[in-house]
């Protein structure tokens, strides 16, 4: 149970999975974040959709993420012909993971930004530049770093569920590879309408 | 200098100090960014803006975040009949500041956010509610620390330029408290209308 009495699912009886509980409860909130989300991994970019979900990926894990770092995983592996081997190797150990150097200096990168904005130093950035890597993709991946570090700590500092089964995480990855994170959890927000516990508190002032 | 090439603000001829800086750079992710605070911050809520912005405050000092410490810092006191002593107090010794005990209870919870969703207990939550927290306050509280998690990262992790007087944030705070992160912030990363090397980088892929 989270700590704070989120909306119930009909269809599975419950609280919506992660992050999909606290932005039932508040959709004024989620509506900026999925946006956020959706032109960092899915927008115009020269980093491809599969790369920065394992940026996600890798940073959720490091947090100790469960849900943000199975929803991320499943959809990278998505975006990278179901290739979960790859993704986990990056998730755990991207040093020695078969992807390209500029991918590796970014993701060394972002796990500074995990541990903190100061610790990225001159030569970490220097690194990405040597393997090719753009202005843009610095500051992409380091906010994306930065996003996840603000998804993970919502989604565990509200103690909110999370499935077990990878199933439900493969067949979610798909349509959001398909149709985007507005259009695919922002529209079930929507359609949601929550309007229980959380007015009555407002309107109680 | 960040890490990246930022635009050059006319007035100052150097960069736009802080969050402002890569916000010009990327008007893509500024504009939900911004969103997502306003609501936090200035949106309806029993939780007073001088209350929210102590929080985001406390938190923004705790990841060691000179910029976002302050200005936010500026923004709380303006907020808060220019108590700057008791602003300064709740950032770096909230437990013994003059504030309620609802508020301590939640600048505890920021607190442990600040430190990884996880550390949050059942204990932490139930003293909030023992003080009067509302489910909703709670879940604010909870995303306003992650917020400024994901905000602090961002502002440090590129390195960013940050004025020292305080004067300058304390006249920035005044509009902000005005006129909301929207109208003040949002506008003016508009009105830059950066199409610099950004875009040629999008353009030469």
């Amino acid at each position: 149970m989270a700590w704070i009495e989120l909306p119930i699912a009909p269809e599975l009886g419950r609280e919506f999975p992660g992050i999909l509980g606290p932005m039932t409860f508040r959709p004024e909130t989620a509506k900026p974040i999925n946006e956020l989300v959706n032109v960092l991994l899915r927008g115009e970019s020269t980093l491809s959709p599969g790369e920065r979900e394992m940026i996600a990926t890798h940073v959720s894990w490091r947090n100790d993420c469960y849900f943000c770092q199975t929803i991320h995983g499943a959809v990278a592996a998505a975006q990278l012909d179901h290739n979960e081997a790859l993704v986990n190797k990056v998730k755990t150990d991207w040093l020695h993971a078969d992807i390209s150097p500029k991918l590796k200096a970014l993701l060394n990168i972002a796990g500074k930004v995990q541990l903190g904005g100061r610790n990225v130093t001159a030569d970490d950035v220097a690194a990405a530049r040597a393997e090719g890597a753009t202005d843009l993709e610095i500051h992409d991946t380091v906010l994306i770093a930065a996003v996840f570090c603000m998804c993970n700590r919502y989604v565990d500092g509200l103690n909110t569920w999370a499935p077990t089964d990878p199933n439900i995480y493969r067949s979610r990855a798909e349509r959001i590879k398909e149709h985007g994170y507005v259009a695919v959890t922002q529209a079930s927000i929507e359609q949601m309408n929550y309007t229980g516990a959380r007015d009555e508190t407002l309107q109680a002032k």
